[in-house]
């Protein structure tokens, strides 16, 4: 039987494993920061009706350029995140991987290189390698904050093409302040007098933080990317819709590289329809919001370290290294509460879920350090 | 305002424009090779069950492995294109533009490239350059079909790392015999002894050719692919949905350069949907087919040059260099048709449409080249 090493495949991707997070059925699954709250009926039947209408004309090419729905989402940001864009400064794509894989063969690519501040969101490193970019691994502190003076001495020294900054940072859940970003921005434009750097902020998370969006820093900025997703504030992650703000030219620019017709009639339609509910879903949003927070305060009442969270997740610890996180996992899974270990060596994530699944983690947790503290007795 | 060449994109995307064919409002557009008859309404109704029941999760992120769909795929291919295949052996995204990006990602990039006969299905080359592979343009005859012993010694000359072979093959309908595509797959192979090279056959109108698909072809040739798309015999090209069947180990690679969670739950059950309905769409494929040989019928009736097709679209000509066959693009759209220039000099495109869809066009040919008759005279 020939395996993946008989062929011809490129080096670097020989022995690799695919990237995504173990597909396990348990009762309470908190591991992959997924909104718990089903689509309301109301929007189920409506994405019906509007799927029903796109598939009236399936057999024909969607709108290439996805104009109805970058406007939609122009005006969605326009109304919720402190600033006024309009369809031309608005790209959308099958998932925010996807828009970061073409903001990455579109400023990045051989020969050059994207810098982010670890641990983050793995996959800016994964789509880095993908598009043959070379990547660079930034600092964070202790805290999982990022020293704004560190991080620009490392784009001063490293040039990076594009500098990638997720905040709230995934795993972690940690903001960034506008100060650090603009900071970032100005030393990465620096580094390129020619043309300059792009910088992303990932935003994936955006919707769930304490601050205000990082929007309307685009503004005089060219070269500062927005990214956003439907996958979780949304409560959509099964759609694939992400979706980037920026100058009208950065937009110009993915066009040259993404496939033509990427986004199908079938996403579209689907899209447009949740984001006619936008308000009912912002309420889930602050309900998890609410419970977001209780987990955090009730995890350091448990006793754990737990990281200052801005997303729709909490970074909690401290186990005993790497090892001791894995054996918290695994105890937990157990328990029937499926997190997820992130390779950040002492600590796990959760996903707030509903209030009863937050409950059933929490009655884990308690059970667990009960089990390691009579183990270590 | 700030344009593109003031950004950092990469070189190589200066001064370029996006993929893609004009989108213009009129009567008869003959232009992308659509499948010209709507989804049934009994589809239409079933995509909307389908999509309701997905829509009902849609929170949740979809099977990343999209298993079920490949199974369905795999059944697909088992029946209807003489060889059987399980679903370890389908792979399936966003078009098959994305199937083709990851085999390059995974496959070609940078210091590889990859080999393609033209005239011949332009993203080939698009998506080498967008993933960083270098490319290669192999010869065709005067008649559009691929001779073997010239490329044959072009392989062995070239060495390349991915060889792409259209078959049929757009935009010029020209089917390749199977003895071809042998001696194709092993010169390459003879060229790269250690690891072998990829060769990828698109048929993305294979259902509509005169011949038996070349599936079979995969038994015991484990770097021979075959890529397929629902976009046209199934009337789907709203929907992006492109599959491809190989060995397993061929699958196993793509999953290591696919975006995770690819293919939105929204698309894997319209695309379910469609499966369901295929004894009516391939009954469409023959009506098509049908149309097909009667437009070269009568083309070459009314005195154009007609490539032989086993596609759903017709080259036509010859007209007059690429100027020639620019202006004849220009008199037909006058007359309400729209075909599409492809660059292939003195010649033009069109699809098969509907009976008088065909018939308009026919009428517009006619009083075009009457008209190109009066200026001669």
């Amino acid at each position: 039987m020939t395996g993946i090493d008989d062929l011809p495949i490129r080096d670097e991707l020989r022995g690799k494993s695919p990237y995504g997070a173990p597909q396990l059925d348990v009762p309470v699954r908190l591991n992959t920061n997924e909104n718990p709250y089903p689509l309301p009926e109301a929007l189920v039947a409506r994405i019906a009706e509007r799927v029903t209408e796109a598939a009236r004309h399936l057999n024909r090419y969607p709108d290439r350029d996805a104009v109805e729905l970058r406007t939609r989402l122009a005006d969605y940001l326009s109304r919720t995140a402190g600033h006024f864009v309009d369809h031309r400064q608005v790209w959308a794509a099958n998932g925010s991987n996807e828009v970061l894989q073409q903001l990455l063969q579109a400023f990045g690519g051989p020969g050059r290189t994207a810098l982010g501040f670890e641990p983050s969101y793995s996959m800016h490193a994964l789509l880095a390698r993908g598009t043959g970019t070379g990547w660079l691994s930034g600092p964070r502190d202790d805290d999982f904050t990022i020293d704004t003076e560190a991080a620009v001495r490392t784009i001063a020294e490293h040039r990076p093409d594009v500098v990638f900054v997720c905040s709230p940072n995934n795993p972690t859940g940690t903001a960034v302040s506008e100060e650090t970003v603009l900071a970032l921005h100005d030393a990465a434009q620096a580094a390129r007098p020619e043309h300059g750097a792009l910088v992303v902020v990932d935003e994936a998370y955006g919707e769930f933080s304490h601050h205000p969006s990082l929007l309307p820093l685009i503004e005089g900025r060219p070269r500062l990317v927005l990214s956003r997703t439907m996958s979780k504030a949304f409560g959509a992650a099964g759609l694939r819709l992400g979706y980037l703000a920026a100058a009208p030219a950065v937009v110009d620019a993915v066009q040259l590289v993404r496939l033509p017709y990427h986004l199908s009639a079938v996403t579209q339609a689907t899209a447009l329809a949740a984001l006619e509910h936008t308000d009912t879903l912002l309420g889930y949003v602050a309900q998890l919001k609410t419970e977001r927070d209780r987990l955090v305060s009730e995890l350091r009442a448990l006793g754990c370290e737990v990281t200052d969270s801005d997303a729709n997740f909490v970074q909690f610890g401290r186990f005993d290294g790497a090892a001791g996180s894995h054996a918290v996992w695994k105890a937990l899974l157990e328990h029937g509460v499926l997190v997820r270990d992130n390779g950040v060596p002492g600590r796990l994530r959760v996903t707030a879920g509903t209030p009863e699944e937050n409950d059933a983690f929490l009655d884990a947790v308690r059970a667990v350090l009960k089990e390691l503290k009579e183990k270590s007795d």
